[in-house]
């Protein structure tokens, strides 16, 4: 598969886990779950399937040297800089456009930087089976196998069979929906013929960049003028001149919901997506009354302390406390009952709006 | 009323009000309530009643310092500096024993600097009448009106009216009770005829030691081997000497509840004992949804949050909780349940059986 690319999306964002996440220190670099970053995880897992001169970054300015110093191993030349956030559409498609130019056979994998996985194993094999998928012609989706009605995922609908790669059973998509309302989510896990949208894509670099053209035509003229200086000096200008050009959307209703020939293969290894606080108590190890601490301190206390988390390098003690999440930074202290955890969003609006930019 | 001394009993501990009350920083120096420190709020309320000359400091040489520093207007040798802790009937004995050598028609009243009082003035009027009071041999106590059936206190039950001075009625003691369990002390309050021991007594410095002499003559011993080095260079190794042979007894047990020709004055004076974090909710200012935020930080976020207290120094945001005490210091976090905040203590124990005295 030496024309199999890697290509992590990390721009950046992630404010729902603010006051870990800041503007300066978006989550990809936080090392939430496992000992090394988020990124550097998302990383460490493509091996030994793609090399590192097959990983590709898509990131700002701002965070490429902390990314780069992270993963020594990807070459300079992979890392592709956007001039500023301009959301996923834009991102794959620049790095369709480079990395077409520089192997015109290539297969790429769009990936994020903000999602656990804990079947690594199983997760390189599908990516081999999507791979082979991609060779017809398909795009293909990495599907979720749901395991409640969650109303934070869109959804894709299977239809009938294409065919099965080494285990993994192939379907037609029958197409995507946004997020859906309770109702509307528990029938779709009962149905049994939908899977969460994990936003894992794979499609040969040229069917991407023709789907633009379909679809995205601004972005695709603004690609086309911008492939010929690939790896020239001329690049860096002309990326950002066209880069102000180009609508911001996200890949998946810019191109993904619109375009033909998707597949979907359906599985199930262990993917958590780290949206917000809540989440990690799905993926970190908890002890025998549901608690998690993290964090530098040697010592603990949590006494009659139930589905409790707490990030803080102090020593932290919790008293005849349930559902909680408990995050302690240098500047900011943070209680928020487990449920409400998506409202830490709402938080970093709040400081924005009081220009409380050093919180952010 | 130039031969009246007020006695502050500033000894140290409150361990439940840790993490903010350490062995270094007793909880007399939080500032937990007003601006100023405990201590300092203590004797300021005395003014004018009390000359800085006729208050009296009796606390260890580690607080010294910080206490002298607190009120510079007590004179040095009012400050009198026990060798170690040794409970209050000893601390209480020692200032009798040094007052009354020092004025022979003293008359003393004892405090402590843990409380909360908002009607200062009315404060200092039943000081007034107490004093008269204690001029006719009587012990005076001044007895809470309970607001709720307490099992936190000790109660006084009164007997007949003694006589009235300056609107306070004041009664016979027909004894002490210890903290009682809810059934008792529902009974108590609802009987009309019971007071909350407020650890406030008013006695003569002579009759005090003739109390002393009576029922722990091995504290009036010392007092009398003391009291003739009082003011001379003597003082200190005979005080060091005596110091060791005293029993270690609060006073309440050791003497006042055995003690004849007992008064009680139940006052209305807004008194609260800042013995534990929940005592805060009820002295210090609420918002509307029963919260109270502390410290220095000039930004705080409290959404959809109940009947929680916050002390930081930092920007706190608390999400979907209530009935919470979050208390921040520089190495400890604590989140606690409101009604478990009597655990504190356990949590101090706990330490100090792991052997973190950074902690403590």
């Amino acid at each position: 598969m030496e024309h199999y690319y890697a290509v992590i999306l990390a721009g950046g964002g992630g404010t729902r886990l603010w006051p870990m996440s800041r503007a300066s220190v978006p989550k990809q670099l936080l090392s939430l779950v496992e000992e090394a970053s988020m990124f550097k995880v998302s990383v460490e897992r493509l091996a030994p399937l793609f090399t590192p001169e097959r990983i590709y970054v898509v990131t700002g300015e701002g965070f490429a040297d902390a990314l780069r110093d992270d993963t020594p191993d990807i070459p300079p030349e992979n890392f592709l800089i956007e001039p500023h956030a301009r959301n996923t559409a834009a991102a794959a498609a620049l790095a369709a456009t480079v990395i077409q130019k520089r192997d015109s056979e290539a297969t790429i994998v769009l990936l994020t930087a903000d999602h656990h996985i804990a079947d690594k194993e199983g997760f390189r094999r599908v990516l081999q089976a999507a791979y082979t998928l991609a060779q017809d012609d398909y795009i293909v989706t990495l599907g979720i196998s749901p395991n409640m009605p969650s109303t934070g995922f869109g959804y894709i609908r299977r239809g009938d069979e294409i065919r099965e790669i080494d285990d993994f059973i192939c379907y037609h998509s029958r197409g995507f929906t946004e997020k859906p309302n309770l109702e509307t989510a528990t029938e779709f896990v009962l149905s049994g013929e939908y899977s969460w949208n994990s936003g894992m894509f794979i499609w040969r670099a040229d069917r991407a960049l023709t789907e633009f053209q379909r679809y995205q035509p601004e972005i695709y003229e603004g690609m086309m003028a911008l492939q010929p200086t690939v790896d020239t000096p001329a690049y860096d200008k002309k990326l950002a001149e066209v880069w102000e050009t180009l609508p911001k959307l996200p890949i998946d209703t810019a191109v993904m919901e619109k375009a033909e020939r998707i597949a979907v293969i359906p599985v199930d290894i262990g993917w958590s997506d780290i949206g917000s606080w809540d989440a990690l108590f799905d993926v970190l190890d908890l002890d025998s009354n549901g608690n998690v601490v993290k964090g530098t301190a040697s010592t603990r206390l949590m006494i009659d302390t139930r589905n409790t988390l707490v990030y803080s390098d102090r020593l932290s003690v919790t008293i005849g406390v349930e559902d909680l999440v408990i995050v302690d930074t240098p500047d900011v202290l943070m209680v928020c009952r487990k449920d409400r955890t998506q409202d830490v969003k709402k938080v970093v609006e709040m400081l924005r709006e009081m220009q409380h930019d050093h919180y952010l």
